[in-house]
């Protein structure tokens, strides 16, 4: 008879015994990324943040691709991932944080959409998302599902920053540093939760590299026929106005997603 | 503001809505099985039931590989799956049940996965599985994650059933047609659960057309290094012993896994 | 050292010996195709044809999507392909035949690609072609390379021919049943060629299931830097006029590839 | 009507357009490499290798793999190779070489597969190649085809090279910087060739990284079924006896193959 171990890991199928970490870590040792920001309708946004979510003073949506490679949880495989985040402050009966929520995630792997979903509740999902493309001074990025595409994203100008850039990088990206999700699992009869509440999921990186340029993202409009079970999310995503971008950023560097005394949880 | 509709059927990101289901059914149109089942050590397979589940008298494995085309709520796209069953009896306080309890189903697209993980609690994983190759009367199928192996399964020798092996088909398929899991929900910092639960999840099948053949299952024994997320699961099936195969099956027809009045529902 | 033996069959690396053809034939045992043709400008067809090619009568493109299934000398896996052809008359010196003159194949496997480009002459590339999908009595196929699409075709209405629709078919798709190309393989420096010459590849096609209905194919436009191996044929594609559809055709059936008595030959 | 125009490049389909090379270079900027080299049975070897090429001295096999990311030809878009070269001398009328034999090279894509096989004679199959993956300072290398396995890399201990060590890879490396095969091309009915002669084709690497440590490759046995187009290859790789490994070398930096004033060419 299988029996579950008290503090132990476990995701399904969990009768095989619980996660075994000794071999691994949270470190992703190689992540290229390319981050491209705008300012969009403030009342749109709102209309997808849950309670006590709100939007941010900026009303800002980012736009993350990362390259992920010497993933130690993966046995040194990696993955790409593009995500979409809107500046927000998390305003709770005890919680009060400024920071990123995590509109929707989409990953080229699956092992890690499961733990994402399932353990953090980060709202990850299935794309194609080849590695990016770089010719002549300018990356490319491409997303796509049942062949269908589902956004393409420009970098180019790349420059190294100036010191009041960085501060502004500093301001943006690191003191806002709160990665907030919500997570969401149904009943078996799929009405219904058996959860639903808002977390919190850490990460630490450090750069190695950091360059400026200019950048923009274009979404597609789907029908049902093209994109079953995403068509809903990408044509919210176009249906949110581009205001003005920001600057773009490329990054090269190491994430650590299991920091050490911050463990994932609840917010309240 | 996002406000969750109740009666709705959500998943994350459960914030742009509710799945529609509006132009779907649960109906798989064209669906191309091999079923591989072989009797196995009863001690050994006791391991990996949760109480209050036990291994049935005939102590069976039976390895299901089905190709599925037409599939409704995926725009009539497809995706293969094979999935790990024991037969087993439920001995709840309320329910008691003789069926099939799957120890793992891997699946090489992620939409399916997700929805079978988070509403049914049904134990899916990624894995490639190009569809079935056939030459000279043999079928074979192959399993693969991280580009190591899996599993690699034959049919061959396939005839028109008799009567008496179609009876034997009703009894061993139909008769024990209980689809059971453990659904398993960690909480947001890995450590317990916040779901827990046995879980029954129904299927309707027509057949167009059934062969009986021989068939063999090979799996593979793996490192971690080869298949980081699964190789604990791969090696415990490994180390399964095939004590005696039964007769192999080949099916073709449409499955229904939204059967009217039968929700999946949680075991007690 | 390796000699070549005169009378074998040999592809690049050929140092490792002669194909193999004793386990296999020329049968693809399970096809499925869609045929979307039209009616386009002359002028702008006849750009493409090189000498003695000339464009038939009727002026027409016939786009046909493929899903093999079965195919033996492959030991029974498959692909899919779509091609494109234009209805053609060969008018040489010595042959005089009317037929299709195949512009571009796309597939989705290497393996047949170097065959018929090394050995038949056919004009095969690479691009991602997923099998086609079917809901609500709509067929859709896409094609795609590098993530970015290169056509979509939708067929529907399908319904049973009737005497005179069968009549048709048999003129314009059997007593044209010659399939011809351009093999051309460059010098080592890549200027001017080795090989430059018309082929004339057989086929031969029995048909489980017929059926005649309406479909459309949508061009992509795309840039060098979406498909950089493909962007001029794609937009040389998108850039002849559907001026009419003719009737879209879906057949089941088993094709062969190596005719008795028919081998692929240079026409003159 | 479709005209050929000297002096352009053309690959089929050629009645599209002469390739377009002006927005392009030959360079891959970003090649990551990892060279596993092992002595092997002199005989054995010989067999391989068609007249005027003999077998070098050191009767040695280098295993390559590249991953090549950023290459101008394909838009800034990259592939992955794997290539068995045997150290050989060419003896012929006219030329007198040291250098590499290409018994196969493996690629990911199947653009480079048509150039390099139609134009220079590189023998190219395609595998599935997934990026290495490194963790705990071991780099693993996977390539596989039909699901089944090929050949798997190892390579670890990697450390900075001693002065002495670079004159050795100076001299195993650079010295013999001369890439041969035998391009092949049959006639239209298959028997017999309508090309078939040596070739040579340059190359020139710029280094931005050397490490040296020790690497292994183990070679699958593989039925017909199993790979039918490549198991005649793997086999005869696999039979290849490893007399002694070599020190590997892993490799970081830019490479051309498009040298100015140096193109592919017969060899006699």
């Amino acid at each position: 008879m299988f029996r579950f171990t008290p503090q132990e890991q476990y995701t399904m199928p969990a009768h095989f015994g619980p996660r075994t970490n000794k071999m691994s870590s949270g470190w992703y040792h190689h992540v290229t990324s390319l981050v491209v920001s705008y300012r969009t309708d403030r009342e749109k946004l709102a209309a997808y943040l849950p309670k006590p979510f709100e939007v941010a003073d900026d009303a800002t949506i980012s736009v993350v691709y990362a390259c992920n490679k010497e993933v130690d949880w993966l046995a040194g495989h990696g993955y790409n991932l593009i995500s979409v985040n809107a500046s927000v402050v998390f305003n709770g009966a005890v919680d009060h944080l400024q920071g990123f929520y995590t509109l929707v995630m989409w990953e080229n792997l699956t092992d890690p959409i499961l733990m994402g979903r399932e353990v953090q509740g980060i709202p990850k999902i299935y794309a194609d998302i080849p590695d990016h493309a770089m010719v002549n001074g300018t990356w490319r990025v491409k997303a796509s599902h049942f062949s269908h595409g589902i956004m393409a994203m420009t970098v180019s100008s790349l420059v190294d920053p100036t010191l009041e850039e960085i501060t502004g990088l500093q301001e943006s990206m690191v003191d806002k540093d709160n990665w907030m999700g919500w997570k969401y699992i149904p009943n078996p009869d799929g009405v219904g939760a058996s959860v639903t509440m808002p977390t919190l999921f850490p990460a630490e990186t450090t750069y190695s590299a950091v360059q400026i340029g200019t950048g923009s993202v274009a979404w597609e409009h789907l029908e049902w026929e093209q994109n079953p079970t995403q068509y809903h999310i990408v044509n919210a995503l176009a249906d949110l106005p581009v205001l003005e971008y920001l600057p773009a950023v490329m990054t090269k560097g190491s994430t650590n997603l299991a920091v050490e005394g911050k463990p994932v949880r609840e917010l309240k």
